[in-house]
């Protein structure tokens, strides 16, 4: 097939199209370069070394003998978006070009603005380019399990029966996320299954869950295919974040008690469910959604595989919670969907953290202790991101 | 009470600031024309002329006494924002400051884009101005009953109590609406209750129905204080435009096969709701939907209502639907949050019909038929709006 994955430089869009490409597809990647550019606003940069992308793509050339092409530029610039889905005229795009974290998007007013019209009109473009040039292209965009909150009765794939006096319909799952970063995804799979009806796209929303690891077994072959890896409080995924605490000698930092949960899943899995996914595509009109998660965790038993599995002391630390959110609640996700499509889970295993270890050791020269304070309150409308 | 009314110059935005100052508020308005300005853009104008707003607020004083001040500007220039909510100190805002055509939404990409990005950000904007400059200051947000779509259950106030597998939870009701302007409105409701959960604000979400009338007991004292009648299919609400229909001899266009059903509200009982609204604050952190409709019909029964009370002939023409929508489908909406708080609902009459025939018989002379046709078809992604 032919696969454009936008946000192809990103943690998750690389290593999914060296994945894609790996299993024979066409892929090209576009990209805005935007995730590199919020690093220096930030002051904080991957544990891990990245290459820019042209050494990126050569480098895999050199190791795989497949080629990635890559687009330079930004959805909300809606001539680009015509322009690479004309030029390469996919079977399939894959959406990972988000601003991506929830505490970036809470920082301020202008933060908030900027995730959702970046968020909002980059997909919107993307439909109506879709919808002018061709409507069997299959969209893949990555949502997550953010959208839905943390409501009291079970998680359901997207879609929700509900039976209301002695009435049933089939309806989107309600939702309730927790930032405006989850919120702008919200709008968006509103904005999907619109499109979907109105000109019968095909599209399957992917609600991810915390994403942990940091290689997969395209990006393990040679330094310069490495992926990102976060640590900072901004945009490290809790599981990431405590392992370069581990390695540090810091403790890991719990939000508030420690009983929210979250679903997560292996970075390894991430790639795999979009192949399948891609591979799969949804029917005409149809807006598909799929829970892309493999276990539950409260952040607390989070910290407790990362100090398990760890060789030396581990201190856990409670901090107040930065973030407006339930710390005890229900949590019962479907998750079937991608399972039954050909998904075998990783399950979160020492195997995996140990791994994870040898990275952060390696690079642990390369933190800056201050990142990992959260800095970003949810309460307040403005927030310093940077230690004065 | 001091009562902040954005979209002041609006075809409801003028009435209701009239209503309540009329009620002894103290009213202040914000409004950037650009309503006006899509007159421009699509060459249609309001079938009643209307005064410039330093006129209407002149004349206001001239004939109640009572002053209106005016802001001029735009929500979605923060600083903007800020400065009217500091300066005027409102206990309550009324935003009625959004572009709100579902049609006009659906011309192309820009207008889809815009319609998303001019609502959403204006209402950020004014969440987080509410947030930094008083957490006490009770928004109430119009929203519209397209938002729910034609779910096969009863509608309710925004909230909907589930039960699944034998759970049960309180949920914000499912939304599946029916175009960008539409899911516009969706995004912003999702903003705001999580601006009620995050900052302890206090909204009331007002869903409301198709408003007909043209008259308010203030717009009727004299030519000068008149708010607009739109009769055209970008911004002509569906009874209004019958109306015109039947005075100037044309039949009544319905899209479809007219069983379509929707809920209305007459433009007196609009008014009327604003005021019980922001009388009736809700609580700090609340955040409150009421469903601003009084009664349901299809589009037929519209027409015929029309049709009956015009005192000549007049004949209904089946057009092909331009939307994509449900032409028959179960509605029942529950209705019942603002008549608990005082709203006695004026009935679609005979009466009300026949001063808007008198309206649209005295300025039918200043129509232009073209802007009656539906040019926007819903299924194509870029529209011509007026007849080449």
């Amino acid at each position: 097939m032919r696969i454009l994955v936008l946000g192809g430089d990103g943690y998750l869009g690389w290593p999914t199209a060296l994945h894609l490409s790996d299993r024979g597809h066409q892929v090209a990647v576009a990209d805005s370069f935007v995730r590199r550019q919020y690093d220096h606003e930030l002051g904080v940069w991957s544990l891990v070394p990245i290459e820019p992308l042209p050494v990126r793509t050569r480098a895999w050339h050199e190791v795989s003998g497949h080629s990635i092409s890559a687009f330079v530029g930004d959805l909300t610039d809606a001539e680009f978006t015509y322009r690479i889905v004309r030029e390469f005229r996919p079977d399939t795009i894959v959406h990972f070009a988000e601003q991506r974290s929830a505490p970036y998007s809470e920082i301020d007013r202008k933060h908030a603005v900027y995730t959702q019209v970046n968020n909002v009109v980059g997909t919107l473009n993307l439909l109506y380019a879709i919808a002018e040039i061709d409507r069997d292209i299959h969209l893949v965009k990555l949502g997550t399990m953010g959208e839905y909150g943390t409501p009291d009765i079970d998680i359901e794939e997207g879609w929700l029966e509900v039976t209301h006096k002695g009435r049933t319909d089939r309806m989107l799952y309600p939702k309730r996320p927790g930032s405006f970063y989850h919120l702008s995804k919200v709008h968006d799979s509103h904005n999907i299954e619109f499109a979907c009806r109105i000109w019968g796209l095909r599209a399957t929303d992917l609600n991810q869950g915390v994403v942990y690891g940091q290689q997969t077994p395209q990006t393990a072959l040679e330094d310069r295919l490495a992926t990102r890896f976060d640590y900072d409080a901004i945009f490290g995924t809790v599981l990431n974040r405590f392992v370069v605490q581990a390695v540090l000698g810091e403790p890991l930092t719990i939000y508030g008690e420690g009983g929210q949960t979250r679903g997560v899943i292996d970075i390894r899995d991430t790639v795999e469910c979009l192949r399948i996914t891609a591979e799969q595509p949804a029917a005409r009109g149809e807006f598909r959604v799929f829970n892309q998660m493999t276990e539950s965790f409260t952040v607390t038993e989070i910290a407790k595989v990362v100090a398990t599995a760890f060789s030396g002391e581990v201190g856990i630390e409670n901090l107040d919670n930065p973030r407006v959110e339930s710390e005890t609640h229900y949590y019962n996700v479907v998750h079937s969907g991608l399972v039954e499509l050909g998904l075998t889970p990783h399950c979160l295993s020492d195997t995996l953290i140990t791994s994870m270890f040898e990275v952060a050791e390696r690079y642990k020269h390369r933190v800056d202790r201050d990142a990992l304070l959260p800095l970003v309150n949810w309460r307040r409308t403005a927030n310093q991101v940077r230690p004065s």
